[in-house]
């Protein structure tokens, strides 16, 4: 093949859920349509790292070094919302359910991959305790092993201070059906039931 | 959320098989990760359209005004392949059972969708037969409605003249694409090619 091809097809590759045929098919794509898409794309992706950074304060995407919720007064300081990474402060904002603050750890306990609590944001986070006048924490981790263990040893971090420590609710998801849904979910729903 | 957050992921959502979910996780992976990345597939994209062209002869990729299979003396001019788009090239290179030279038609008939013969490279092809020792054409449409109207249209072009037709055989399974075929069954309908 073409060398700028085929270093074009290695990058996009790289991307979460593209695999070689996809990437083969996309680079395509750029090569067989409308020229000025391929530059329009390209330049966005070059700029992008230039346009968004993360907040200073929670360590969510932002256009400044204050993200619009931080520097929003009508958001409730008193609630904290902790969660993995940037891009999950968009699902919870989707919901429409919360209007606190967030705070972005950058990642979750795994010791087999040597991430431990120094590698979190963590002291981030008391600092932020300190200067908020917080009443609850809702910790908004993954529901898996990692996002588990976090939760766990923010929950014990914090335990000597006035603060309610809540986490999301797990289970089987809305709207599907017990026959089909996924064993460990179920597992943690009858575990977690609740009283009616 | 943020413009030009909004914009890349408007502009992924774009590119094949990303829907908008796909295009926000792509979004997110560049925003959270090496940001030397971002810049080096920004810079691929912006660059490939002016480093790929296409050959000036068959109508496919090339570095440079003609390609490398056109310009290759050991190349079999005596049978030229004929497909729908550039990227059949590869797919067709790939099975190693071809060692002829290319015409690429830009597209199929298709009525419907107002495509007729004089927006294929049709007169392309019936220029690049006399100057070529042709002895045959194998037609390596896709094996659609459009693809098979096309090979019909091109063998009854081209009746009157002492060329062999010969079409891909089956066994490449219809309503596909020959660029996303399995390897070996594009290589086994090269070898059983069929006349038309």
């Amino acid at each position: 093949m073409y060398p700028a091809l085929d270093q074009l097809i290695h990058l996009l590759s790289a991307l979460p859920g593209i695999g070689k045929r996809s990437a083969m098919r996309i680079a395509f794509h750029i090569l067989q349509n409308d020229p000025h898409y391929a530059a329009e794309l390209g330049q966005s992706l070059m700029n992008i790292r230039e346009r968004i950074f993360l907040c200073e304060k929670c360590g969510g995407f932002s256009e400044g070094p204050v993200c619009d919720i931080c520097s929003n007064p009508r958001r409730d300081a008193r609630i904290l919302c902790v969660v993995e990474q940037p891009s999950d402060i968009f699902a919870v904002e989707e919901t429409g359910e919360f209007s606190g603050l967030y705070h972005v750890l950058m990642g979750a306990l795994s010791p087999l991959d040597g991430i431990g609590p120094s590698d979190l944001r963590l002291n981030e986070l008391t600092q932020r305790i300190s200067e908020l006048p917080v009443e609850e924490i809702l910790i908004a981790t993954n529901p898996t092993m990692e996002g588990d263990v976090t939760a766990q040893y923010i929950a014990e971090m914090l335990k000597n201070r006035e603060i309610h420590i809540s986490r999301l609710s797990h289970g089987i998801s809305t709207g599907s059906s017990i026959e089909f849904a996924d064993k460990s979910a179920l597992a943690r729903s009858i575990r977690n039931r609740q009283e009616i």
